[in-house]
């Protein structure tokens, strides 16, 4: 009997993941022109710091934008870096298989998480153009290989269709786009913008950008030393859930459950292993794969009411208070220049993560002319990479949002105020796959407040003490102008010769004693 | 010759989609423990509505959430429907495959359009409590089918445990799920609001919620008629991109690429197949499947100098203005509601849409106490379906926050305003996978915008006219005190008997002959 759910279910169909980000590309960020080629440029250029990253290199990245034709909307991009290249065979699924990739399934801190990114680029590329992507890439090995190569979207497959092997001693990565329906210009959420900032969180990095042009600028490195590379983290026992405890029980090699937990929880000694065993009561030297759901339940509880070291957060690379008042002070030439960056904290239950925060004032710092001058800017950055769109839905706003300005003698629509803030971890809870904002975990929003708190208090001493001094000058006119009288009439009348005043009016003014504070 | 970069890529892998949603569930909408609830609740209801009106049958869904024990996060959720039900071999991959389903390649106004949301509800489900989810389903054809399904994440392949079969002359779908991990509450984003805001948007519709405390409520169906099914809508000439055409191509039945687009696109006549050979230089009578990118792009731009009738809208499926008011009027008591359906209009080039915009204003209508009491509420959905989250991000509240209010007498702050907003299309341009927000197309947000200016401009008449009123009784108020005594002084000066001054009263104050209006 053919029922009408039967005719109904006639265009049932499966998809690949590929032919879903096609369909939804602005759910990767693809949408607008301008939006569309600083994703491009994003996704390349996030691969490239990753890599020179791990492999402790200091990063030397050139983005290149050339117009194709009289088309100002046909442009070729290439990003080429000095990373450690990518081995022949990995090619395909690197730039034409989504979900494939080093880094979906391990907590290691760096700017991409997903394995869909670049892929996606190249999916962009040739939906608009009809072009693969040219990729030369060299290990070290002596040999360079070059490649055209596209996306197969029904397969989500990545498609050879050139190859070209060459000696040389070059080392690195370099991919060509070529795309249509994208548009540059020099805006806030343009590829000039995106790599200022990039610049600004990778002070060990030196960034080159050619624009259409010819223009070429370079974002000189101003600190010398490479973050060490990100480590693998494990996972902290109080942030598991059952379910995560089954998996890792499943892929586990160790012979007994025992095994599993000390080899792939961080904090888990021999003594807490034994604790486990005797608060759940289940015993853990049987085999990982035979763990059932309420078993792994009743370990996972008992974690909760155990006692642990905090979680390590050595895996973790934060910029550092320092390099972070450089890069302003270098960008901003502002008055006055702060950053702080907290100690570790965990969300979840036990992923660790620390906020940096960064406050430029004065000089160049704030919004621009061209977003009508004056009041507050945010610049926002997770694992040092820019958040440039997306800003409403995000933590960093609205905790920043929810701060008190007036008290720290700041006003949001007037003070010259630039605030850098990085959020780093191995697992950045972004809404979306364009990564572009983070989700809102009440752990981070109250650690952003604590740390815009930090440093506005330092950027209240400093202006609490700039009105003072302003007093001080003001007072200090008041009696440069009228004790000489006073010292010149009161000694005519006692007629005595003028004292020198000068020693009395420091002393009035108190200016020479706290100059220099 | 072992390089760095090997090193690098031994771990290096491919995941699975629901690999990748499982560890970036928040993406789908699972972050917090009321946001996750309100979420499952979404992805059933939404399939529930879905399937009925694709059936042409009008909605009755069930939804009972139960307390299993003293955890009040530990909750059992069932949606019931009485739709057109699940093919037993379809079963497995509705409700254990993402990216599989009716609605991700088709043109179709509907709720749903990824493939992915139920599969994600059980997924949730399956993570938090490790029990696989309970469906029984009947196409009318006397076979009951039960069956527990889950979700091999590795595989993204769904697994049946159990299967029951029993005869019974039921038909529709009921799903399951064991939640922890989970907050039953009452606020704005909770399954109560949600159910009462889509029973606004689906008048056709009958709602029971069962609460966790056993209290049972029904939100009843105010209008009779069903929606008509949604009809498949043919793409657009003048909205296709190369790669489009394409794919058309591939896949197409058609021997020759003039058949192929006759078929495929609307609007498409033979004339028109003519002019487009002409305009574009490429032989349309060549097989579809020899066509190139450069001869698909001239085509496309040929389209795009080309004339064509307006794409067609007949597949949209606005819920109508008369309905909206009759909603509003029912659910909020207000003074005044309005309500516009606007024409259809099309972005990128040829997707059509519709834009529905309702106000409410007085009785019940603005936000709540629980918000701060007065001021504007926004309500928005996507095809009848409420958008409850990520209101910040989304193009429905950029544009009428650009409305300057103020010249419509209201204040966004103060005016006991609810606006309600229906965006309907067959494909509905989210900002993520969660299908919170609409992304911010151009003329999506001009459209948005002329809806709240036509509904401001009614309720501007209406206000004015209260307005007017008032100062009329005002008005009346002074003759109806002084002119009795006027009248009483002078008759008593003239020595005359008062007159009935009723009349002149009543045309004094005009309060009758406008009373009405």
């Amino acid at each position: 009997m053919k029922t009408l759910a039967d005719e109904l279910f006639r265009e049932f169909r499966e998809h690949s993941v590929s032919e879903f980000f096609r369909k939804n590309a602005a759910m990767l960020g693809y949408t607008g022109k301008v939006r569309s080629l600083t994703t491009v440029i994003h996704e390349a250029v996030t691969n490239s710091l990753d890599a020179c990253e791990e492999a402790g290199i200091p990063p030397d990245v050139v983005v290149e934008i050339k117009r194709m034709d009289e088309d100002p909307e046909h442009l070729r991009v290439a990003v080429e870096d000095n990373g450690p290249g990518i081995p022949e065979r990995f090619i395909p699924s690197v730039f034409g298989k989504m979900l494939a990739g080093t880094k979906l399934h391990r907590m290691l801190q760096q700017r991409g998480q997903q394995g869909i990114g670049i892929s996606g680029a190249v999916m962009f590329a040739q939906i608009t153009s009809g072009k693969p992507a040219l990729v030369r890439t060299s290990t070290g090995d002596g040999k360079v290989v070059e490649v055209e190569v596209s996306i197969n979207v029904d397969r989500n497959e990545g498609e050879i269709h050139t190859k070209r092997v060459v000696e040389g001693k070059w080392k690195g990565t370099r991919i060509e786009l070529e795309l249509k329906e994208v548009s540059y210009q020099r805006s806030r959420y343009s590829p000039f913008h995106y790599l200022r900032m990039t610049s600004v969180a990778n002070p060990h990095a030196r960034i080159t950008l050619e624009e259409p042009d010819g223009n070429r600028m370079v974002f000189e490195r101003v600190v010398k030393e490479v973050p060490k590379p990100p480590e693998p983290m494990p996972l902290y026992p109080k942030g598991l859930m059952a379910d995560d405890l089954l998996i890792l029980c499943r892929a586990s090699k160790s012979r007994t459950v025992a095994g599993t937990l000390t080899a792939e929880l961080s904090r888990m000694t021999r003594q807490k292993v034994e604790e486990a065993e005797r608060l759940s009561g289940v015993r853990l030297d049987k085999k990982p794969r035979e763990l059932t759901w309420e078993e792994a339940e009743r370990i996972v509880k008992a974690f909760k009411q155990m006692k642990f070291m905090a979680p390590s957060s050595s895996g973790l690379r934060p910029i550092g208070r320092e390099h972070i008042e450089k890069s302003l002070r270098q960008m901003y030439e502002p008055e006055f220049a702060v950053a702080v960056t907290r100690e570790p904290k965990f969300y979840r239950g036990g992923i660790p993560f620390v906020v940096e925060l960064g406050m430029a004032y004065g000089g160049k710092a704030g919004k621009g002319e061209e977003e009508g001058g004056g009041g507050m800017e945010l610049l926002r950055f997770a694992n040092r990479a820019p958040l440039v769109f997306d800003q409403g839905g995000c933590v960093i706003t609205s905790a920043l949002r929810d701060i008190d300005w007036g008290r720290y003698s700041l006003n949001p629509e007037l003070s010259p105020l630039t605030i850098f803030v990085n959020f780093c971890s191995a697992y950045v809870p972004y809404t979306s796959a364009g990564k572009q904002s983070i989700a809102d975990e009440p752990e981070i929003y109250e650690e952003l407040r604590f740390a815009a708190m930090d440093a506005a208090r330092e950027l209240r001493f400093y202006l609490h003490r700039k009105i003072r001094q302003r007093e001080r000058e003001q007072r200090a006119g008041i009696f440069e102008k009228f004790l000489p009288i006073i010292a010149k009439r009161a000694s005519s009348l006692a007629g005595e010769e003028p004292p020198d005043i000068r020693p009395v009016l420091k002393k009035v003014t108190g200016l020479e004693s706290d100059g220099g504070e």
